[in-house]
């Protein structure tokens, strides 16, 4: 249970037939439409799916999401969008609702049309085995080939009850080849409208998925949702709203952690704190440009405490700090003073690459904007997965 | 005979200690002082050597060229710069001639202060043995862990009389950790002023070192320098400052190929090619991030022609440009129409992974702007290169 712990909620998943095997189709329904919000991936480059979605989403509800893995439906043009609003309308149809209140979400190969006979048989199939005890097979059924499912559940007390915010989300490999990357689904049963609810998926997401890389790739898919059924306790302005947006973030940031440690040949995962920054812009990039440097992660793979990348890294991210004013840590050992080598103890430095997360800390002295980003270290596995296709 | 080709210029290296073995010390001088230029790394966290190079170079004049590998001397701060100061310094006391007339360089370890004793044994040494056949051993020296010198020699006719353009450069293997990257040196016997030749050293930069990439890490110590003797033929403007600056882009692409062949373990190298954009740099962004795209460089290294990646890297790339206009061919083979997918032969596509160099071309509808890089592939050899230090 995670995505039907709150009340409200029914999932579902078949083997449709469009991977070679297992469970690839997964149907997320409330048992009446409540306020939904999404956000989408920034590629220029959308899928089919994630047109329809952002289309169905502008008003503010949603009665359910079907997604299904082995087939991204990206860069298949007209004919891809009208497969993506078929495979809403085919949902539309099994729970007697409107074809608008259906998200749709696909990952996997991209440049190859959905098969839509095989979603014709499986998405009422779906519809049928409806269960709050379809939690578990909805998660499996989204991967590609993550290594195993994940999910989260969180509940936060209300002044007027408890409510809950389940999830479940697929990624952060593009393990095999063409493949599309995040999903992220959040259900919850607390009562709010659709314009709080986005408010709360944004900042969560920005302080959690997208927080995270593993190779710098943006995909033409990538989605986080949340619906909303209501059922449990109403959010009211203030403490309540503040509680349940602390809970959207831990349940987010679970999730973006069980992502980033199911990376992509992932052996270390990193987390590279930013501080004394100049603007919110100017930490967001120093910190991202360090957690996606190959060097970086190299030297993360190998264990290495090799600061000089770190400073090389920021230095390349297009911000203009003052180099003199920067200090940098790893774990806890202060390794460089003013942009310059400091005097430290080198086995103490490598021990702290062994930490979990290995810990990278870069403090400015250009302000007080802060940021931070979970990494992996960049591994042979990394190179293997990617390297070598015929999914 | 590369550097020392064009008439005027002499050069030598030593085994100064500051390596555990080997030549690590390198001089360039001309017979007098000519006119200069150079680029230097954007890094804002910029070396000593760089510092002190920038500023010597103020005048546009410039009399040799001191390199040193094993130490970056980047990250050390006002002694850093001091020691950059005196190892020009030292050179100018061997050829009786000012400091600020000595650019020097440094690659190496970052983080790590220049052992001076070494250099001020050396400096002296490398003084005494400079002659014309010294260009060999000053390739070989400036080396970190490249697998091979890289040396270039080109000739122009002008009117008066032929010119020639000699290089030699190291890197784009940061391959032992802390490592500096790209240094580049070019000599010519050609007479023209400094502000022509600082001219035509950044277009051939921009034409051929600018475009390369193995793993989108700049370095704190990147430069590229041009000395003139002027003995051979005088530039006049016109055809002949047409062809001197043909003949520095050609020296500077053949050295830049050079470079990114023996990128941290390349086993194939891409040419990146981006037509059709609204403006040049767009089509710079796009074709950079293609060329620095994980998926994209692990695809080529699998020999997979997974055109979905280049479409999801455009995508990615910060530019508004319109998806339903991109055009996408691998070799000769147009497997992507109007941002979707194209029917093609699979093995023809797969045959097209295999040529040298792999050529990858997306063509846009929103403009005449063109751009390419060069770049490898993401390998095995690069995660060992980078994970396993103690240099």
């Amino acid at each position: 249970m995670s995505i039907t712990a709150p009340r409200g909620f029914r999932a579902a998943a078949v083997a449709s037939g469009i991977k070679p095997e297992g469970l690839d189709l997964a149907l997320v329904a409330a048992d009446r439409g409540g306020p939904a919000a999404a956000v989408f991936t920034t590629n220029r480059a959308q899928a089919g799916p994630v047109l329809v979605s952002r289309e169905h989403l502008a008003s503010g509800r949603a009665r359910a999401a079907v997604v299904n893995a082995g087939c991204a439906n990206a860069a298949t043009g007209e004919v891809g969008l009208a497969d993506a609003r078929e495979m809403a309308t085919l949902v539309a149809q099994g729970l007697s609702c409107r074809s608008e209140e259906i998200v749709v979400a696909s990952t996997g190969v991209i440049g190859v049309r959905l098969p839509m006979e095989k979603l014709r048989a499986g998405v009422p199939r779906a519809v049928r085995q409806l269960s709050v005890d379809g939690a578990g097979d909805a998660a499996r059924a989204i991967l590609t080939t993550d290594t195993r499912p994940k999910e989260v559940l969180v509940e936060v007390a209300l002044s007027s009850g408890t409510v809950r915010i389940g999830g479940m989300a697929k990624g952060a490999g593009m393990i095999a080849p063409r493949m599309a990357t995040m999903l992220a689904f959040f259900t919850t049963d607390a009562g709010l409208e659709a314009a709080a609810l986005e408010r709360a998926l944004r900042e969560a997401v920005g302080a959690s998925l997208n927080r995270i890389t593993v190779d710098g790739d943006t995909s033409t898919n990538d989605m986080a949702l949340i619906l909303s059924s209501g059922v449990a306790a109403r959010v009211l302005p203030g403490s309540d709203e503040t509680a349940f947006r602390e809970g959207l973030v831990i349940a987010a940031r679970r999730i973006a952690e069980m992502i980033v440690r199911d990376g992509e040949g992932a052996t270390r995962v990193a987390e590279v704190r930013v501080e004394g920054a100049a603007s919110d812009a100017d930490a967001d990039a120093i910190a991202r440009t360090i957690a996606e440097s190959p060097l970086v992660k190299t030297a993360l793979h190998g264990g290495d405490p090799n600061w000089g990348r770190i400073l090389a890294a920021a230095g390349r991210a297009g911000v203009a700090f003052d180099v003199k004013g920067m200090d940098i840590w790893i774990g806890d050992v202060w390794v460089a003073e003013g942009g310059a080598a400091r005097a430290y103890n080198e086995a103490v430095a490598a021990a702290a690459m062994g930490e979990d997360p290995v810990r990278l800390r870069v403090r400015l002295r250009d302000g007080g904007a802060t940021s931070w980003m979970w990494t992996t270290d960049l591994s042979h596995g990394y190179v293997d997965v990617n390297a070598h296709y015929r999914s």
